[in-house]
């Protein structure tokens, strides 16, 4: 399809955060959308916003927006507790949605997001999860083809600096969907699904909140079994001491920053004043708005070459087949198989966040495709991240009850 | 105490095999120990045996070795469904034992020897896992120290070629202890519990038997929770695709070879003539016995620098304790705190297979010291390995009963 042919899909997004950050500079490269207003209630960032997009729709509150009949599609950015009741505001104003990861709070709450897609006739889309990476992407692909057997084992180890980077009271506040099994729980969680298939049987889980200075969870673990046997083994640790990215020789290269973590002297400093209470958090976070040089330095710029893969908020993730195992490499995947390993290249080279779900959202309310990441399928991750805090209460495994499987079509 | 002032233990080994190639060279460096008779029923094993111990007393049973009355003590180092029975001999001649790894094939034999044990008043060890290994002992030393806060939680990851390498029909057979849970698990789970403390709560886990040519269990993974809280999440990948070892930027440095792992090449070659049935693994195995070009490398030759430490059979373990985290360096400990990151070296700079266990049983014997891996340490490990065996066949958690404590004296 030519682009003069497309009708790209009339987006707004409500919540113009560090999280929409990262998707703008995508939506505004793809032809498919046209990302013509927002939402947020600080006049700062609709200032920023504004200037950047001169002829954007510019409002200071969800309901504002819902109300504008030009658009299509909204992206619901805001804080996590605020993905439920604007996404079913979205819904019941007649538009798609996507929801930021974690869908919700709850399962009742998704079930809710669920339901007012349905009465609404429109579709929803739990985005913005590594699942939707380059490398994961490509190891479901290899899966899927059966070069290397059947797939039989996962295992995915995250340590991060997310518990010393910017954060809000509500991305700590475990009632509002703060902590990491909450933010960063969907990376990993949808992506061993993914490549599981989707259908996980039981899970047992811990929780960890070990900082007085940082009240919140910052660190989860749990071992999972898919219905065919396949068993996951996850691990996230956001405690910012040993860092994944330790065990990767590359992860020096082109830099550090957001989510890439800091340097090991930025460590020091920011756990000192962490911990006597002199780190200003709101400088820190505002350092990471739109407008900001961050912003430009690591969502807007073309890098000059293209930047090694990085652990991340995923971390090292290991899928192991009957016949070889898979691993992410420098630009690619390690394939290991009998014969050797192979270091792969990937199909897509870069990761650009938001393009896939976009694409995915577009090509269901433009051509009726599918929508794979839809209500359920959000729900059913959602599921493992309840299901992990409730087996750190009880102490036992938990049988879950809403998983959906991924068709096979997808990402074949 | 002076070299002059000790009293050597009278020791015999029944079954030199691989495993007591590793211990002997100690066993002989060490003042506390007389290395003084063997019992193999391998005659080419006996004569090169003899060879190198000439004065030693020489047995082609280990009842004839048991009805030798100068013996106080047995190394009991046979294939794994006789460390029971063998065992249960000892005692009953009124000798001190040491158990290899596994200490048994099921909780109803280890009973047994433990009663033994009991009944004859003699010690009884369960002895040589890396739990006794200088960066595991390290670990715990600086946990009970509380630099870095309480423990919180623990991640071991091994991914070996330990199914390449070369086996007896035992070593992978389940009904006789063999695949990487039985033979492997004990060096793990062993580091595990001497970290966490001892005393597990629940374990659910999983074991893979994936490969034709290799009847045997050569994955498993598991989560654990202590009584305390702590967790533990473990996995050992014995199919030698991707390696643990490709992890550490070291791992190539002063060759590879048995437990370290073959080369890539190497593995290529293996996995095409274990497929094809060409492998001579008895000509392989025999490469490795007593007398052997590898056996003289390996475990005899003083290496002309300190060898660095590689993930092997135990793999890569963080520690993550309230504040800071513990994980093998090149010659040490990488030891992350608020303050920053510090490669500190070990107390012990060589590992040396069998040494700590074997001043463990002497001070036992001599001094009345207390066995600190005692056959209920050795049941408590050996009940996580059939639990994970249960947990794989059920698809559920199991809680555990026969868990003990390691005493805080114990590597403070």
């Amino acid at each position: 399809m030519a682009n003069q042919n497309i009708k790209p899909l009339k987006m707004g997004i409500i919540g113009v955060g560090v999280g929409a950050t990262q998707i703008m500079p995508n939506m505004e490269e793809m032809p498919e959308i046209d990302l013509m207003a927002a939402a947020d209630t600080n006049p700062l960032v609709r200032e920023a916003f504004q200037n950047r997009f001169p002829e954007a729709h510019v409002f200071g509150s969800a309901e504002e927006l819902c109300n504008d009949p030009e658009i299509e599609a909204v992206w619901v950015a805001t804080p996590n507790a605020l993905h439920c009741p604007h996404t079913v505001m979205v819904a019941n104003s007649g538009k798609h949605v996507v929801s930021e990861k974690p869908m919700a709070l709850n399962m009742h709450e998704a079930e809710a997001m669920v339901e007012a897609a349905l009465a609404n006739n429109v579709k929803l889309l739990c985005g913005h999860t590594l699942g939707f990476s380059p490398p994961v992407m490509e190891m479901r692909k290899i899966i899927l083809s059966g070069e290397l057997g059947p797939l039989k084992a996962l295992n995915n180890w995250a340590f991060t600096d997310w518990m010393l980077q910017a954060r809000e009271p509500d991305e700590l506040d475990e009632s509002l969907g703060g902590g990491v099994l909450y933010r960063q729980g969907p990376h990993q969680l949808d992506s061993l699904r993914l490549l599981g298939g989707g259908m996980v049987k039981t899970i047992r889980g811990t929780t960890g909140r070990w900082w007085p200075e940082r009240n919140g969870v910052g660190y989860y673990s749990a071992f999972m079994e898919f219905e065919d046997g396949v068993t996951a083994n996850v691990t996230n640790n956001g405690y910012g001491y040993s860092m994944t990215s330790d065990l990767t020789p590359w992860s020096d290269e082109l830099g550090k920053g957001l989510i890439l973590g800091y340097t090991h002297d930025e460590r020091v400093e920011i756990r000192e004043q962490l911990k006597s209470g002199s780190r200003d958090e709101f400088a820190a976070k505002h350092d990471l708005r739109i407008g900001s040089d961050h912003e430009r330095r690591f969502w807007r710029e073309t890098p000059s070459e293209i930047p090694p893969w990085k652990p991340a908020n995923l971390g090292i993730l290991v899928a192991t087949c009957e016949r070889g195992d898979l691993r992410q490499s420098r630009h690619g995947l390690y394939v290991y198989k009998d014969g050797g390993v192979e270091d792969r290249p990937l199909s897509i080279t870069k990761y650009q966040a938001g393009r896939e779900d976009l694409m995915e959202l577009f090509n269901a309310v433009r051509n009726d495709a599918p929508v794979y990441h839809d209500g359920q399928w959000g729900m059913a991750t959602l599921e493992l991240i309840t299901a992990i805090m409730e087996s750190s209460l009880t102490g036992r495994d938990i049988q879950l009850s809403h998983q959906v499987p991924m068709p096979f079509e997808y990402g074949a």
